[in-house]
Protein backbone atom coordinates (compact mmCIF):
# COMPACT_ATOMS: atom_id res chain seq x y z
CA UNK A 1 0.00 0.00 0.00
CA UNK A 2 1.35 3.63 -1.41
CA UNK A 3 1.97 5.82 1.91
CA UNK A 4 0.60 8.91 1.53
CA UNK A 5 1.03 12.27 3.87
CA UNK A 6 -2.72 12.64 4.55
CA UNK A 7 -4.24 10.17 6.94
CA UNK A 8 -6.51 7.59 6.20
CA UNK A 9 -9.04 10.12 7.76
CA UNK A 10 -7.81 12.81 4.96
CA UNK A 11 -10.63 15.30 3.28
CA UNK A 12 -11.29 15.53 -0.38
CA UNK A 13 -9.34 18.69 -0.12
CA UNK A 14 -6.34 16.86 1.72
CA UNK A 15 -5.93 14.27 -0.85
CA UNK A 16 -6.30 16.62 -3.98
CA UNK A 17 -3.54 19.21 -1.99
CA UNK A 18 -1.11 15.81 -1.55
CA UNK A 19 -1.64 14.90 -5.22
CA UNK A 20 -0.74 18.34 -6.36
CA UNK A 21 2.39 18.12 -3.79
CA UNK A 22 3.44 14.83 -5.61
CA UNK A 23 3.12 16.12 -9.02
CA UNK A 24 0.01 13.90 -10.07
CA UNK A 25 -1.61 16.85 -10.62
CA UNK A 26 -0.76 19.91 -12.36
CA UNK A 27 -4.19 21.32 -14.12
CA UNK A 28 -6.67 23.57 -13.67
CA UNK A 29 -8.83 23.21 -10.32
CA UNK A 30 -12.07 23.89 -11.51
CA UNK A 31 -14.81 21.27 -9.87
CA UNK A 32 -11.98 19.37 -7.74
CA UNK A 33 -13.05 19.29 -3.75
CA UNK A 34 -16.23 20.19 -4.22
CA UNK A 35 -17.48 22.39 -1.30
CA UNK A 36 -13.64 23.31 -0.26
CA UNK A 37 -12.56 26.43 -0.77
CA UNK A 38 -10.35 27.76 -3.08
CA UNK A 39 -8.31 30.27 -2.95
CA UNK A 40 -6.46 33.09 -5.76
CA UNK A 41 -2.05 33.08 -4.06
CA UNK A 42 0.16 36.34 -4.17
CA UNK A 43 3.71 35.87 -2.96
CA UNK A 44 5.47 39.37 -2.54
CA UNK A 45 8.48 40.03 -0.54
CA UNK A 46 7.61 41.20 2.94
CA UNK A 47 9.00 45.15 2.08
CA UNK A 48 6.07 44.83 -0.02
CA UNK A 49 2.93 42.99 2.27
CA UNK A 50 2.13 45.98 4.24
CA UNK A 51 1.20 48.21 1.01
CA UNK A 52 -0.49 44.86 -0.55
CA UNK A 53 -2.26 44.58 2.63
CA UNK A 54 -3.50 48.01 2.81
CA UNK A 55 -4.36 47.86 -1.47
CA UNK A 56 -6.25 44.68 -0.34
CA UNK A 57 -8.74 46.12 2.07
CA UNK A 58 -9.08 49.00 -0.31
CA UNK A 59 -9.77 47.14 -2.88
CA UNK A 60 -11.93 44.07 -1.16
CA UNK A 61 -14.27 42.73 -3.70
CA UNK A 62 -11.35 42.38 -6.34
CA UNK A 63 -8.86 41.14 -3.72
CA UNK A 64 -10.95 39.80 -0.85
CA UNK A 65 -8.23 38.91 2.02
CA UNK A 66 -8.77 35.01 3.30
CA UNK A 67 -5.30 34.38 5.13
CA UNK A 68 -2.06 36.20 5.48
CA UNK A 69 1.13 33.92 6.29
CA UNK A 70 4.78 35.40 8.37
CA UNK A 71 7.17 36.30 6.37
CA UNK A 72 9.39 33.23 5.30
CA UNK A 73 6.90 30.69 7.00
CA UNK A 74 5.12 28.71 3.73
CA UNK A 75 2.54 27.29 6.12
CA UNK A 76 -1.37 29.01 5.46
CA UNK A 77 -2.52 26.86 8.96
CA UNK A 78 -5.51 28.81 9.07
CA UNK A 79 -6.60 27.10 5.45
CA UNK A 80 -5.04 23.67 6.27
CA UNK A 81 -2.39 22.43 8.78
CA UNK A 82 -0.06 21.29 6.82
CA UNK A 83 -0.13 23.53 3.70
CA UNK A 84 2.59 24.41 1.92
CA UNK A 85 2.29 27.61 -0.61
CA UNK A 86 5.48 26.38 -2.07
CA UNK A 87 4.47 23.09 -3.48
CA UNK A 88 0.16 22.86 -2.90
CA UNK A 89 -0.95 24.91 -6.32
CA UNK A 90 -0.74 23.04 -9.50
CA UNK A 91 0.86 26.40 -11.39
CA UNK A 92 2.51 29.54 -10.32
CA UNK A 93 3.34 32.45 -12.29
CA UNK A 94 6.58 33.49 -11.49
CA UNK A 95 7.05 37.75 -11.58
CA UNK A 96 10.28 39.63 -11.51
CA UNK A 97 10.35 43.06 -11.75
CA UNK A 98 6.57 43.10 -13.22
CA UNK A 99 7.23 40.75 -16.22
CA UNK A 100 6.23 37.15 -15.99
CA UNK A 101 9.93 35.41 -16.39
CA UNK A 102 8.56 31.76 -15.47
CA UNK A 103 5.48 28.91 -15.03
CA UNK A 104 6.75 26.53 -12.23
CA UNK A 105 4.86 23.43 -10.64
CA UNK A 106 6.78 23.81 -7.47
CA UNK A 107 8.71 27.38 -6.29
CA UNK A 108 10.36 25.53 -3.15
CA UNK A 109 13.86 26.47 -5.33
CA UNK A 110 12.76 30.05 -5.21
CA UNK A 111 11.57 30.15 -1.31
CA UNK A 112 13.15 32.77 0.58
CA UNK A 113 12.88 34.09 3.74
CA UNK A 114 11.52 37.16 3.14
CA UNK A 115 7.99 36.38 1.38
CA UNK A 116 4.76 36.61 2.62
CA UNK A 117 1.64 34.20 1.16
CA UNK A 118 -1.65 35.88 0.42
CA UNK A 119 -4.51 33.77 0.15
CA UNK A 120 -7.69 35.50 -1.38
CA UNK A 121 -10.95 34.53 -2.15
CA UNK A 122 -12.12 32.98 -5.22
CA UNK A 123 -15.04 32.89 -7.64
CA UNK A 124 -15.30 28.98 -7.42
CA UNK A 125 -17.02 29.49 -4.15
CA UNK A 126 -20.25 31.57 -5.67
CA UNK A 127 -20.13 29.52 -8.40
CA UNK A 128 -20.76 26.04 -6.42
CA UNK A 129 -23.25 28.07 -4.79
CA UNK A 130 -25.26 29.30 -8.32
CA UNK A 131 -24.93 25.66 -8.95
CA UNK A 132 -26.57 24.29 -5.97
CA UNK A 133 -29.19 26.19 -6.66
CA UNK A 134 -29.96 25.50 -9.97
CA UNK A 135 -28.91 28.82 -11.65
CA UNK A 136 -26.94 27.46 -14.69
CA UNK A 137 -23.31 29.07 -15.38
CA UNK A 138 -22.90 28.70 -19.52
CA UNK A 139 -18.98 28.67 -19.29
CA UNK A 140 -19.06 25.60 -17.09
CA UNK A 141 -21.68 23.91 -19.05
CA UNK A 142 -19.69 23.57 -21.99
CA UNK A 143 -16.16 22.86 -20.10
CA UNK A 144 -14.75 26.98 -21.04
CA UNK A 145 -12.63 29.19 -19.39
CA UNK A 146 -14.88 32.08 -17.64
CA UNK A 147 -14.26 34.70 -19.50
CA UNK A 148 -12.55 37.91 -18.03
CA UNK A 149 -11.94 41.57 -18.87
CA UNK A 150 -9.74 44.45 -17.88
CA UNK A 151 -12.69 47.40 -17.56
CA UNK A 152 -11.88 50.73 -16.94
CA UNK A 153 -12.57 51.35 -13.78
CA UNK A 154 -9.22 52.26 -11.66
CA UNK A 155 -8.50 50.15 -8.26
CA UNK A 156 -8.40 52.38 -5.20
CA UNK A 157 -3.94 53.08 -5.51
CA UNK A 158 -2.20 52.36 -2.38
CA UNK A 159 1.58 53.27 -2.47
CA UNK A 160 3.31 51.61 -5.57
CA UNK A 161 0.10 49.16 -6.61
CA UNK A 162 -2.28 50.85 -9.06
CA UNK A 163 -4.15 49.88 -12.09
CA UNK A 164 -7.59 48.97 -13.53
CA UNK A 165 -10.67 46.54 -12.12
CA UNK A 166 -10.41 43.09 -13.82
CA UNK A 167 -14.19 41.59 -14.25
CA UNK A 168 -15.15 38.23 -14.64
CA UNK A 169 -18.17 37.96 -16.37
CA UNK A 170 -21.27 35.32 -16.36
CA UNK A 171 -24.89 35.68 -18.71
CA UNK A 172 -27.82 34.93 -17.32
CA UNK A 173 -31.93 35.38 -18.11
CA UNK A 174 -33.22 38.25 -16.13
CA UNK A 175 -34.83 35.99 -13.63
CA UNK A 176 -31.33 33.73 -13.12
CA UNK A 177 -29.89 36.97 -13.13
CA UNK A 178 -31.65 38.36 -9.94
CA UNK A 179 -31.06 34.73 -8.37
CA UNK A 180 -27.16 35.12 -8.84
CA UNK A 181 -27.48 38.55 -7.22
CA UNK A 182 -29.15 37.40 -4.20
CA UNK A 183 -26.48 34.46 -3.66
CA UNK A 184 -23.54 35.94 -4.48
CA UNK A 185 -24.27 38.93 -2.18
CA UNK A 186 -23.88 36.47 0.84
CA UNK A 187 -20.53 35.35 -0.49
CA UNK A 188 -19.07 39.10 0.45
CA UNK A 189 -15.14 37.36 0.70
CA UNK A 190 -15.52 35.83 -2.11
CA UNK A 191 -16.21 38.65 -4.55
CA UNK A 192 -19.84 38.88 -3.46
CA UNK A 193 -22.15 40.90 -5.68
CA UNK A 194 -21.09 41.90 -8.90
CA UNK A 195 -20.14 45.40 -9.42
CA UNK A 196 -22.57 45.81 -12.86
CA UNK A 197 -24.85 44.91 -15.27
CA UNK A 198 -25.90 45.34 -18.71
CA UNK A 199 -24.12 47.41 -21.34
CA UNK A 200 -20.26 46.65 -21.07
CA UNK A 201 -19.50 49.72 -22.39
CA UNK A 202 -20.55 52.02 -18.73
CA UNK A 203 -17.58 49.81 -17.60
CA UNK A 204 -14.92 50.84 -20.08
CA UNK A 205 -15.82 47.41 -22.10
CA UNK A 206 -15.14 48.24 -25.41
CA UNK A 207 -16.22 45.08 -26.99
CA UNK A 208 -18.08 41.69 -24.62
CA UNK A 209 -17.26 39.13 -27.29
CA UNK A 210 -13.41 39.64 -26.68
CA UNK A 211 -12.58 38.91 -23.40
CA UNK A 212 -8.53 39.35 -22.36
CA UNK A 213 -8.81 35.85 -20.81
CA UNK A 214 -11.41 33.22 -22.22
CA UNK A 215 -12.81 32.35 -25.02
CA UNK A 216 -15.77 34.00 -27.05
CA UNK A 217 -18.84 34.62 -24.27
CA UNK A 218 -21.99 32.59 -25.50
CA UNK A 219 -24.59 35.64 -24.78
CA UNK A 220 -28.37 34.55 -25.85
CA UNK A 221 -31.30 36.82 -26.41
CA UNK A 222 -33.39 37.44 -23.96
CA UNK A 223 -29.93 37.00 -21.23
CA UNK A 224 -27.89 40.05 -19.49
CA UNK A 225 -24.39 39.96 -18.89
CA UNK A 226 -23.28 39.98 -14.86
CA UNK A 227 -19.78 41.46 -14.05
CA UNK A 228 -18.30 40.50 -10.89
CA UNK A 229 -14.56 41.67 -9.58
CA UNK A 230 -12.35 39.37 -10.29
CA UNK A 231 -9.16 37.88 -8.33
CA UNK A 232 -6.87 38.15 -11.29
CA UNK A 233 -7.09 42.03 -10.32
CA UNK A 234 -4.02 41.85 -8.46
CA UNK A 235 -2.24 40.33 -10.90
CA UNK A 236 -2.74 43.15 -13.54
CA UNK A 237 -1.59 45.46 -10.66
CA UNK A 238 1.35 43.93 -10.22
CA UNK A 239 2.22 44.13 -13.94
CA UNK A 240 1.99 47.39 -12.79
CA UNK A 241 3.80 47.93 -9.67
CA UNK A 242 6.81 46.14 -10.95
CA UNK A 243 7.94 44.52 -7.51
CA UNK A 244 11.58 43.03 -7.80
CA UNK A 245 9.84 39.10 -6.60
CA UNK A 246 6.36 38.29 -6.92
CA UNK A 247 4.32 34.59 -7.74
CA UNK A 248 1.00 34.07 -7.64
CA UNK A 249 -1.11 31.18 -9.61
CA UNK A 250 -1.52 30.38 -13.05
CA UNK A 251 -5.02 31.34 -13.77
CA UNK A 252 -7.47 28.41 -12.53
CA UNK A 253 -4.48 26.69 -11.07
CA UNK A 254 -6.11 28.06 -7.62
CA UNK A 255 -5.05 26.79 -3.53
CA UNK A 256 -7.34 23.92 -2.49
CA UNK A 257 -7.59 24.80 1.46
CA UNK A 258 -9.43 22.96 4.10
CA UNK A 259 -12.25 25.44 4.77
CA UNK A 260 -15.83 24.94 3.57
CA UNK A 261 -17.38 27.47 1.46
CA UNK A 262 -20.00 27.60 3.57
CA UNK A 263 -17.82 29.38 5.96
CA UNK A 264 -17.63 31.87 3.88
CA UNK A 265 -21.46 33.06 3.44
CA UNK A 266 -22.73 35.30 5.83
CA UNK A 267 -26.30 35.51 7.69
CA UNK B 1 -54.98 67.55 28.55
CA UNK B 2 -56.22 65.37 26.10
CA UNK B 3 -57.06 61.46 26.87
CA UNK B 4 -55.34 59.16 24.16
CA UNK B 5 -56.06 55.74 23.92
CA UNK B 6 -52.24 55.08 24.20
CA UNK B 7 -50.28 55.76 26.98
CA UNK B 8 -47.44 57.79 28.06
CA UNK B 9 -45.06 55.78 26.82
CA UNK B 10 -46.75 54.82 23.46
CA UNK B 11 -44.58 54.26 20.32
CA UNK B 12 -44.61 56.31 17.18
CA UNK B 13 -46.92 53.58 15.28
CA UNK B 14 -49.16 53.54 18.01
CA UNK B 15 -49.70 57.32 17.92
CA UNK B 16 -50.02 57.46 14.60
CA UNK B 17 -52.56 54.06 14.79
CA UNK B 18 -54.21 56.10 17.98
CA UNK B 19 -54.94 59.35 15.55
CA UNK B 20 -56.16 56.94 12.60
CA UNK B 21 -58.45 55.39 14.88
CA UNK B 22 -59.75 58.89 16.15
CA UNK B 23 -60.10 59.90 12.17
CA UNK B 24 -57.66 62.40 12.66
CA UNK B 25 -55.47 60.94 9.81
CA UNK B 26 -57.60 59.37 6.88
CA UNK B 27 -54.69 59.69 4.51
CA UNK B 28 -51.73 57.65 2.92
CA UNK B 29 -49.38 55.92 5.47
CA UNK B 30 -46.06 56.57 3.11
CA UNK B 31 -43.34 57.69 5.82
CA UNK B 32 -45.27 57.66 8.81
CA UNK B 33 -44.15 55.54 12.06
CA UNK B 34 -40.48 55.28 10.25
CA UNK B 35 -38.50 51.43 10.73
CA UNK B 36 -42.15 50.33 11.86
CA UNK B 37 -43.62 47.02 9.64
CA UNK B 38 -46.62 48.72 7.51
CA UNK B 39 -49.28 45.89 6.17
CA UNK B 40 -51.89 45.19 3.53
CA UNK B 41 -54.80 43.80 5.29
CA UNK B 42 -57.98 41.54 3.33
CA UNK B 43 -60.49 41.07 5.42
CA UNK B 44 -63.06 37.70 4.13
CA UNK B 45 -65.79 35.39 5.22
CA UNK B 46 -64.06 32.27 7.01
CA UNK B 47 -66.06 30.64 4.31
CA UNK B 48 -63.31 32.05 1.93
CA UNK B 49 -60.52 31.77 4.59
CA UNK B 50 -58.75 28.59 4.49
CA UNK B 51 -58.75 28.93 0.52
CA UNK B 52 -57.04 32.76 1.00
CA UNK B 53 -54.54 31.06 3.26
CA UNK B 54 -53.43 28.49 0.74
CA UNK B 55 -53.60 30.79 -1.84
CA UNK B 56 -51.03 33.31 0.04
CA UNK B 57 -49.09 30.45 0.91
CA UNK B 58 -48.82 29.71 -3.09
CA UNK B 59 -48.00 33.32 -3.68
CA UNK B 60 -45.46 34.00 -1.55
CA UNK B 61 -43.86 36.78 -3.27
CA UNK B 62 -47.14 38.80 -3.50
CA UNK B 63 -49.18 37.77 -0.63
CA UNK B 64 -46.38 37.42 2.21
CA UNK B 65 -48.80 36.63 5.26
CA UNK B 66 -48.13 38.53 8.07
CA UNK B 67 -50.64 37.54 10.57
CA UNK B 68 -54.11 36.33 10.32
CA UNK B 69 -56.98 36.64 13.08
CA UNK B 70 -59.80 34.31 14.52
CA UNK B 71 -62.91 34.26 13.12
CA UNK B 72 -64.98 37.70 14.43
CA UNK B 73 -61.97 38.83 16.51
CA UNK B 74 -60.96 42.13 15.39
CA UNK B 75 -57.38 42.19 17.26
CA UNK B 76 -54.26 41.30 15.02
CA UNK B 77 -52.33 41.09 18.55
CA UNK B 78 -49.57 39.76 16.81
CA UNK B 79 -48.60 43.09 15.43
CA UNK B 80 -49.80 45.10 18.37
CA UNK B 81 -51.81 44.40 21.67
CA UNK B 82 -54.60 46.90 21.19
CA UNK B 83 -54.86 46.29 17.15
CA UNK B 84 -58.19 46.86 16.09
CA UNK B 85 -58.68 46.16 12.27
CA UNK B 86 -61.78 47.30 12.18
CA UNK B 87 -61.01 51.10 12.83
CA UNK B 88 -56.96 51.38 12.81
CA UNK B 89 -56.38 51.80 8.47
CA UNK B 90 -57.17 55.22 7.24
CA UNK B 91 -58.88 54.20 4.38
CA UNK B 92 -60.76 50.76 3.33
CA UNK B 93 -62.21 49.48 -0.11
CA UNK B 94 -65.22 47.18 0.56
CA UNK B 95 -66.20 44.93 -1.88
CA UNK B 96 -69.35 42.91 -2.80
CA UNK B 97 -69.19 40.24 -5.16
CA UNK B 98 -65.81 41.41 -6.40
CA UNK B 99 -66.81 44.97 -6.79
CA UNK B 100 -66.01 47.94 -4.92
CA UNK B 101 -69.36 49.62 -3.58
CA UNK B 102 -67.94 51.99 -0.96
CA UNK B 103 -64.80 53.52 0.70
CA UNK B 104 -64.71 53.88 3.92
CA UNK B 105 -62.45 55.24 7.15
CA UNK B 106 -63.89 52.75 9.89
CA UNK B 107 -65.82 49.68 9.01
CA UNK B 108 -66.86 48.45 12.79
CA UNK B 109 -70.83 49.09 11.19
CA UNK B 110 -69.86 46.48 8.68
CA UNK B 111 -67.88 43.99 10.59
CA UNK B 112 -69.45 40.13 11.48
CA UNK B 113 -68.91 37.66 13.28
CA UNK B 114 -67.57 35.38 10.62
CA UNK B 115 -65.03 37.35 9.17
CA UNK B 116 -60.78 37.17 9.48
CA UNK B 117 -58.42 39.55 8.35
CA UNK B 118 -54.77 38.46 6.89
CA UNK B 119 -52.20 41.25 7.02
CA UNK B 120 -49.53 40.88 4.10
CA UNK B 121 -45.97 42.12 4.35
CA UNK B 122 -46.17 45.58 2.08
CA UNK B 123 -42.94 46.94 0.27
CA UNK B 124 -42.37 50.00 2.99
CA UNK B 125 -40.36 48.26 4.16
CA UNK B 126 -37.66 47.13 1.82
CA UNK B 127 -38.30 50.65 0.92
CA UNK B 128 -37.07 51.76 3.99
CA UNK B 129 -34.40 49.78 3.63
CA UNK B 130 -33.17 50.95 0.63
CA UNK B 131 -33.16 54.53 1.74
CA UNK B 132 -31.01 53.61 4.50
CA UNK B 133 -28.60 52.46 2.49
CA UNK B 134 -28.62 55.08 0.36
CA UNK B 135 -30.02 53.74 -2.64
CA UNK B 136 -32.63 56.85 -4.09
CA UNK B 137 -36.31 55.92 -5.01
CA UNK B 138 -37.12 58.15 -8.02
CA UNK B 139 -41.13 58.33 -6.87
CA UNK B 140 -40.31 58.80 -3.54
CA UNK B 141 -37.99 61.70 -4.32
CA UNK B 142 -40.57 63.08 -6.38
CA UNK B 143 -43.64 62.60 -4.39
CA UNK B 144 -45.22 60.15 -6.23
CA UNK B 145 -47.21 57.17 -5.73
CA UNK B 146 -45.22 53.98 -7.54
CA UNK B 147 -46.15 52.23 -10.55
CA UNK B 148 -47.96 49.24 -10.45
CA UNK B 149 -48.56 46.89 -13.23
CA UNK B 150 -50.77 44.01 -14.14
CA UNK B 151 -48.80 41.19 -15.76
CA UNK B 152 -49.59 38.56 -18.00
CA UNK B 153 -48.18 36.30 -15.24
CA UNK B 154 -50.48 33.69 -13.92
CA UNK B 155 -50.88 33.53 -9.64
CA UNK B 156 -50.61 29.76 -8.80
CA UNK B 157 -54.35 29.45 -8.60
CA UNK B 158 -56.25 27.72 -5.29
CA UNK B 159 -59.93 27.04 -5.27
CA UNK B 160 -61.80 30.04 -6.25
CA UNK B 161 -58.69 32.48 -6.47
CA UNK B 162 -57.06 32.87 -9.35
CA UNK B 163 -55.92 35.71 -11.82
CA UNK B 164 -52.59 37.88 -12.79
CA UNK B 165 -49.77 39.31 -10.78
CA UNK B 166 -49.51 42.58 -10.13
CA UNK B 167 -46.12 44.14 -9.74
CA UNK B 168 -44.33 47.73 -8.96
CA UNK B 169 -41.57 48.95 -10.96
CA UNK B 170 -38.46 50.83 -9.57
CA UNK B 171 -35.94 52.10 -11.64
CA UNK B 172 -32.32 52.41 -11.06
CA UNK B 173 -28.43 52.79 -12.19
CA UNK B 174 -27.13 49.52 -12.84
CA UNK B 175 -25.05 49.36 -9.74
CA UNK B 176 -28.11 50.80 -7.05
CA UNK B 177 -30.12 47.64 -8.97
CA UNK B 178 -27.77 45.47 -7.89
CA UNK B 179 -27.66 47.10 -4.05
CA UNK B 180 -31.71 46.83 -4.66
CA UNK B 181 -31.51 43.53 -5.29
CA UNK B 182 -29.18 42.50 -2.42
CA UNK B 183 -31.57 44.21 0.35
CA UNK B 184 -34.74 43.12 -0.91
CA UNK B 185 -33.53 39.76 -0.99
CA UNK B 186 -32.88 40.12 3.06
CA UNK B 187 -36.44 40.82 3.62
CA UNK B 188 -38.39 37.22 1.97
CA UNK B 189 -41.27 37.94 4.08
CA UNK B 190 -42.10 41.98 2.66
CA UNK B 191 -41.46 40.63 -1.21
CA UNK B 192 -38.36 39.88 -1.25
CA UNK B 193 -36.01 40.64 -4.55
CA UNK B 194 -37.55 41.51 -7.66
CA UNK B 195 -39.17 38.62 -9.95
CA UNK B 196 -37.99 40.83 -13.10
CA UNK B 197 -35.72 43.23 -14.79
CA UNK B 198 -34.93 44.93 -17.91
CA UNK B 199 -37.35 44.66 -20.80
CA UNK B 200 -41.07 44.73 -19.51
CA UNK B 201 -42.91 42.92 -22.37
CA UNK B 202 -40.66 39.87 -21.07
CA UNK B 203 -43.63 39.87 -18.29
CA UNK B 204 -46.73 40.82 -20.08
CA UNK B 205 -46.23 44.40 -19.65
CA UNK B 206 -47.40 45.92 -23.52
CA UNK B 207 -45.88 49.81 -22.32
CA UNK B 208 -44.35 50.88 -19.14
CA UNK B 209 -45.11 54.63 -19.52
CA UNK B 210 -48.95 53.58 -19.28
CA UNK B 211 -48.95 51.50 -15.17
CA UNK B 212 -51.87 50.77 -14.42
CA UNK B 213 -51.80 52.66 -11.15
CA UNK B 214 -49.32 55.71 -10.62
CA UNK B 215 -48.25 58.35 -12.82
CA UNK B 216 -46.16 57.97 -15.80
CA UNK B 217 -42.45 56.68 -14.57
CA UNK B 218 -39.02 58.31 -15.04
CA UNK B 219 -36.74 56.61 -16.22
CA UNK B 220 -33.48 57.93 -17.79
CA UNK B 221 -31.06 56.59 -19.66
CA UNK B 222 -29.09 53.94 -18.27
CA UNK B 223 -31.54 53.36 -16.13
CA UNK B 224 -33.24 49.61 -15.45
CA UNK B 225 -36.37 48.54 -14.29
CA UNK B 226 -36.93 46.43 -11.47
CA UNK B 227 -40.76 44.71 -11.03
CA UNK B 228 -41.12 43.39 -7.50
CA UNK B 229 -44.39 41.06 -6.50
CA UNK B 230 -46.80 43.59 -5.34
CA UNK B 231 -49.65 43.42 -2.79
CA UNK B 232 -52.34 44.63 -4.55
CA UNK B 233 -52.25 41.38 -6.17
CA UNK B 234 -54.38 39.98 -3.91
CA UNK B 235 -57.11 42.86 -4.46
CA UNK B 236 -57.05 42.06 -8.33
CA UNK B 237 -57.82 38.13 -7.41
CA UNK B 238 -60.36 39.15 -5.18
CA UNK B 239 -62.02 40.97 -7.90
CA UNK B 240 -62.30 37.84 -9.72
CA UNK B 241 -63.13 35.16 -6.93
CA UNK B 242 -66.23 37.75 -6.34
CA UNK B 243 -66.33 36.51 -2.63
CA UNK B 244 -69.55 38.01 -1.14
CA UNK B 245 -68.13 40.48 1.14
CA UNK B 246 -64.75 41.40 1.06
CA UNK B 247 -62.36 44.82 2.77
CA UNK B 248 -59.22 45.65 1.92
CA UNK B 249 -57.00 49.01 2.43
CA UNK B 250 -56.80 51.49 -0.33
CA UNK B 251 -53.91 51.54 -1.94
CA UNK B 252 -51.06 53.28 0.23
CA UNK B 253 -53.42 53.58 3.08
CA UNK B 254 -51.88 50.69 5.09
CA UNK B 255 -52.15 49.33 8.72
CA UNK B 256 -49.73 50.41 11.07
CA UNK B 257 -48.15 47.85 13.58
CA UNK B 258 -46.02 47.82 16.46
CA UNK B 259 -43.86 45.25 14.80
CA UNK B 260 -40.28 47.01 13.08
CA UNK B 261 -38.94 45.98 10.11
CA UNK B 262 -35.90 45.12 11.03
CA UNK B 263 -37.59 41.91 12.84
CA UNK B 264 -38.38 41.02 9.19
CA UNK B 265 -35.15 40.95 8.07
CA UNK B 266 -33.43 37.84 6.94
CA UNK B 267 -29.99 36.49 8.18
Amino acid sequence: METVATSTTASPAEIIRADIRAGRHAMVTTGLAPGYLQANLVILPADWGDEFLTFCAANAKACPLIAQSTAGDPGLPVLGHDLDVRKDLPRYRVFHDGAQTSEETDISALWRDDLVAFALGCSYSFEAALLDAGVPIRHIEQGKKVCTYRTGIDTVPVGRFHGKLVVSMRNFTAANAIRAIEITSRFPRVHGAPIHFGDPSDIGIADINTPEFGGEPDIRPGETPLFWACGVTPQSVIENAKPSFCVTQKAGHMLITDRLNEEFRAG
